[in-house]
C-alpha cells in the first residue's frame, strides 16, 4: 500500500467509538461504516478506529494519542444526560482545560424545553469544555462540540449522521481517492501472483484483494484505489486484462 | 462503570481489525458485533477494539501496544494469498521471531491442493511465525495462528467465526457478566437523576443508558450489568421501580 501516509494533499482522520454497549456486542456499531464512507467522498483518508469503553482515562489516552497524529479525530458516544456519558468531561480532560455549563448550549436546550422539561439531567447536556465550538444538532438540540482537531459528536446514529452534516463545510478535504473495481469468480490464489506484478508496476495505486466466500464459492474482489485517474485508469486496464487472461486459463 | 477492569476472574480481550477496506468504508464491518458477542458469552471482557490498515508498521504497533494489556488479542484479516496479506509477518515482526513455510500448514494445504492448484501464492499461506500454534480452519483450510496470547485469524466472517469455535476450548474463560434491560417509553433525560442514584446505590453494578430516536419519539433502554446474580436481581428491581415511579409521573 502506497497512498495512505498523511502528505499536504492527504488529509487524514481517526475515530473514537465510545461505548460499552459496542464492546459487550449488545448494541452493533452503525458508524464506522457511515464515517468511513462519509469521509472518503470528502478525499479524507480515515487510518484508524479505536473502540473504548465509558471510562474517563480510557477515553483520555485514546483521544490523546491520536489527536497530534492526524488531522482530524473524531468521538461519538457519551454526550447524553446521564451518569454513564462522560465524554465531554473527558474531552476537557484530555485538553487540559476547564468545563462547565455553556451559556450557548444551555440558551439552545432552555429554548427548546419548556422549564419542566429542562431537568438538572438536560441541563447536564450543556456541560462543554472550556474554548470549544458546538456542533450543530438539528435532531435532537443537544449540540456536540469541536475542541481543536476533534470533533465530539453523539452516538445515536441518526445525530451523529446530522452533525457530520453540519461541520463538513469546515473540514479540509484532499484530493478524493478514486477508485475501480474488479470481480474475479475464482478464488485470490489463482491470481495472487499477477496482482502482486500489477501492484509492483503501478507503485502510485494501492491494490487491495478482498476474497468472498458464498456458497462453498469463492470469489476475488480486487479493487484499484489512487488520487491520479489516469493512474488509476492504467492500473484497472491491467488488471482487467489479467482477468480476460485468468478467465482463458482456468475455463472449465 | 465499575467492574470492567482486569482481575483475576475477569479475562480480557482487545481485538484488531486489519483492513483498508473498513477505513475507505468500502466494506462494512460485520466481525466486531460478532466477536464481542462471542466473548461476552464466554465470560471474557471485550475491553478495546482498533481498525489499523494494511501496513505493517501500523500492525506491529497496534498488536504491541495491545499485548501486554490484556489477557487475549484477536486480529483478523490480511491472511490471505495476496501481496496485500501482509499479518503473518506483522505478527512475526511484533513478536521479534522469524517466518518461514510452517510445515504443518504446508501439509495441510498441500493435501487440500492438487500439484497444479498448489500455486506459489497458496504456498505463501503457510507462512507461520516461529513457535507458533495452527488454528483449524474447517471452511478453506489455510490456518490461522496463535503466538502466545495472539490470535491470529481470517478476516472472510464465516471462516473467523469457524476459527473462533476452533480455538474456543482453549480460552480461559470468565464468570460471565450477567445482563437485564429495561426499555422506557421516555427520553433518558426525565430519569437520568434517579437512575444515577441507582448506580451509585448497587457500586457491584454497571449500568448504562442508551437512548434511541425512532419516528420523532425518543426511548431510552437500560441495561444493568454484572457478575453478580443476587445484586443484579436488586439493581434491576430497583430500575423497574424507577419505571412505574416516571410513568405515573409523566403519563399523558
Amino acid at each position: 500500500m502506497t497512498t495512505t501516509k498523511p502528505t499536504p494533499q492527504n488529509i487524514s482522520a481517526a475515530y473514537v467509538v465510545i461505548g460499552d454497549e459496542i464492546l459487550s456486542g449488545r448494541t452493533k456499531d452503525k458508524n464506522i461504516g457511515y464515517l468511513a464512507t462519509f469521509l472518503t467522498e470528502l478525499g479524507i483518508d480515515l487510518q484508524e478506529v479505536r473502540v473504548v469503553p465509558d471510562e474517563q482515562d480510557r477515553i483520555v489516552a485514546a483521544v490523546n494519542a491520536l489527536r497530534p497524529a492526524y488531522t482530524y479525530v473524531f468521538t461519538s458516544g457519551g454526550i447524553g444526560p446521564t451518569h454513564d456519558d462522560i465524554t465531554a468531561d473527558s474531552i476537557a480532560k484530555a485538553f487540559g482545560v476547564g468545563i462547565d455549563l455553556d451559556p450557548r448550549a444551555y440558551k439552545l436546550l432552555e429554548d427548546h424545553y419548556t422549564a419542566a422539561e429542562f431537568t438538572p439531567a438536560r441541563q447536564r447536556m450543556a456541560r462543554i469544555p472550556f474554548g470549544a465550538e458546538l456542533i450543530e444538532n438539528r435532531v435532537s438540540i443537544a449540540p456536540g462540540f469541536r475542541m481543536e482537531n476533534t470533533f465530539v459528536m453523539a452516538g445515536v446514529p441518526a445525530i451523529m449522521q446530522a452533525m457530520l452534516d453540519a461541520i463538513a463545510p469546515e473540514l479540509q478535504t484532499g484530493i478524493k481517492m478514486q477508485s475501480a473495481s474488479v470481480l474475479f469468480d475464482l478464488p485470490e490464489s489463482k491470481i495472487a501472483g499477477e496482482l502482486a506484478l500489477i501492484q509492483e508496476n503501478h507503485p502510485q495505486t494501492a491494490i487491495g484483494s478482498y476474497p468472498k466466500a458464498k456458497d462453498g464459492r469463492f470469489s476475488t474482489e480486487v479493487v484499484v484505489r489512487s488520487r491520479d485517474i489516469d493512474v488509476l485508469a492504467s492500473a484497472s486496464a491491467a488488471v482487467e486484462a489479467l482477468k480476460q487472461a485468468a478467465y482463458q486459463k482456468y475455463k472449465d
